[in-house]
């Protein structure tokens, strides 16, 4: 049995796989053809969710309703995970009843926990810590992009060499970034204000050619395939807000950062998006942006996911 | 593709239509036989709610699900629609993932701005200005019980020329029956206190003979087909109760107001009801009462609109 | 139409059928069979939760998915059921749109007037008076362990004439263990501080020798079959919680007490467990303990249970 806690816990290989497997899934449901490897028996999701969400609520559950599958939503409302009963306790009756498990929550310790006494696959739906599904949508979307056979599938092996610029906080996402860097061959530069630098221990990324952190974010998007942001302020974080307005303020994605990268660079943004903050609204809103089918994508990667976790590779 | 938005987005011959399928849809669901058009390929319905409620969710949810479809519920807690992001952002975003989008929110404008977003049909659940889904079940239910054909089918020309009497607030449900009215050639009797009038500008409808405003809500009554009312304070005015207690005082539908009425008249009301506010309990738990039936009505006749919006005509 | 209000709503041969039906039930889910009872029609489980809970969400949840229907999950959030409208109407309307309705609240009164004006079978999913379900559960599991005949299925004869030890708090679960012997055959040995004495009005069951009470836990627990225990502070009264933690200091289910019950004594929890406090981690992650077996078959005797009362006798 396989978790997907971080990036890390698959495979070049295994993710070769997810991508051309959420082609196939995406063609599916564009076709508006029934695919329901869920359904016979029916599969159930457990989501749980200590953080609120739009995006994972409706990416994953749409997803397993339309694979088959069913969904038991939880929020844990004002309780915390492991306030009424010890996490592990948790994970073991809930395993119990269902086939999957996500969870979004805060310390990433809490998810790692639920895991080990989990009967059955967990899937890191965000952390403080990691994003693992956003990065494998960015990617899946960098590869509908600027990485098509001539034949229409995909390639994988485009992502190898290229250079993503991640322009703002040391968060989750640039430590799933560095993961996913080493994992799959590509560049990773990165530039935070000082105080939200991101700290490869967390990662557990070795230090290395394949990231560099710039000071300024104009020289991190120079020769830049993907130019990627994130809002200033993540959740959990709102208190901080004031103060980290000020210290962001040069960090915001520009058409003049976009001018600097690569002609044909692509512009993603993990949403919610504030215009005029991390992002100039002539960015987001520019030919570069695809920032909509990244969002979609996160619905179709995660389905590829599910599938992989429940029944293995069926193709 | 068609939003369904305020109840003039559908013409008196796309209603003829609805009517019929709403009296299939419900003869299938009283026979216990399956009926599930959005089972192959699942069709997902993504419910959105800044204002609670039991029948709009449990009517649309079980509809959804008996039809073979399936539902992400959201609720925005304390953040409003629009607060975290653009509603033209999270239009675009959640449009990608489902097939169909219910809103109960607050003003029109909302549900407007969503919809022009939309890569998918949008219904409008309840919004400050209409309730179209609520009307849409009252004229089944009319038709049920006074429009049904020697061979057992409905006959929308029923309502052509009967009198509507609308006893209190001047809120989205009588603007709404302002609109059906001059859609499916009905008169409207409005009487609302001072101060809660009806605005015909919000509903967009002429001044003309199809409806009358009266000060004493017995001239309303005299001669109505159907008397139908509301509570005196809806959602999100409940800071003005005590006000509105005193002013709508006079506006509670008794037995007396039901004798003015014709003989078959029949009583509804959308719910939740105050007995002895804005209805006496004689006349809700009476023999002219149709409340039920129009409560169970809104989950047929929301059944025949999803279809109506996702398949087309199918008969 | 049968409704499942309390335990004694059933008669031992009705449980026998259900113990037979949740084994052949578990026994489809354990070999990832698919079983779907509830799928043509589709059956909506409406679910009404007045208190929080995560087990009784996901074995209903996940049960009803399982079995092939749907399900609309109700929170009353801050408004409390018969608030905003009198449990009647609310019972009339949700009633006439789905199929079965399961409610989790605080007084038993509400559930039975809920009941009374319903159009389906009704569900008491844990009141201040009564916890059915979880009862079902305990015996069922309580027949995996000790009461299988040599063919593998399981005989209900073989909780005629055990002892079942409940230590602790006199609440709903101990009401519901008095009604579950009288109709089982069994004798139940109850141990609560003072003041939390069970009430058997409540429970309306004679005095007899089916049960007793005990000053001392100890001498409640020799020669037990089982021995049994809920938290000392149950939901609704975290109020009392420090002076319920003095009172409750003895009542600590230790291996002292298992070690004067039967050699081959099991021990059950309803969960979530407080280790250290009414039960030793010895104990509950102990031999003895079957609580997470205990945990899981709510799902399984649930659904048996839903099927008989949606579908009668199909065995």
């Amino acid at each position: 049995m396989k978790h997907y806690l971080q990036f890390k816990d698959l495979t070049a290989d295994e993710y070769a796989y997810l991508f051309e497997r959420a082609d196939f899934i995406k063609r599916k449901f564009k076709a508006v053809e029934k695919y329901q490897p869920f359904a016979d028996p029916d599969r159930t999701l457990a989501m749980i969710f200590e953080k609120a969400s739009t995006r994972t609520r409706v990416s994953f559950e749409a997803g397993m309703y339309q694979m088959g599958g069913s969904v038991v939503h939880l929020t844990t409302g004002d309780s915390q995970l492991g306030r009424s009963e010890p996490i592990e306790d948790t994970a073991r009756v809930i395993s119990r009843m269902v086939d999957l498990v996500m969870i979004r929550t805060f310390e990433q310790s809490k998810i790692e926990r639920f895991a080990a006494h989990s009967r059955v696959p967990v899937i890191n739906g965000l952390t403080n810590e990691f994003h693992p599904c956003q990065i494998l949508a960015d990617l899946f979307t960098f590869l509908e992009y600027r990485g098509r056979r001539a034949d229409g599938t995909l390639d994988p092996q485009a992502l190898r060499g290229i250079t993503v610029a991640w322009v703002g906080d040391g968060n989750n996402m640039a430590n799933t970034w560095l993961q996913a860097a080493q994992i799959l061959g590509f560049r990773v530069h990165i530039s935070t204000p000082r105080g939200y630098e991101v700290d490869p221990a967390v990662a557990g990324v070795p230090r290395g050619d394949f990231w560099r952190v710039f000071d300024d974010p104009m020289e991190a998007c120079r020769g830049a395939d993907l130019v990627t942001t994130d809002v200033w302020t993540s959740m959990g974080y709102e208190a901080e807000n004031e103060a980290r307005k000020k210290a962001f303020a040069a960090w915001c994605v520009t058409p003049a950062m976009m001018a600097v990268a690569k002609p044909q660079a692509l512009f993603m943004h993990c949403l919610p998006a504030h215009r005029g903050e991390e992002v100039a609204a002539e960015v987001i809103d520019g030919p570069q942006s695809v920032v909509w089918d990244e969002a979609e994508n996160r619905m179709h990667v995660q389905k590829a996911l599910m599938e992989y976790l429940l029944l293995g590779r069926v193709a």
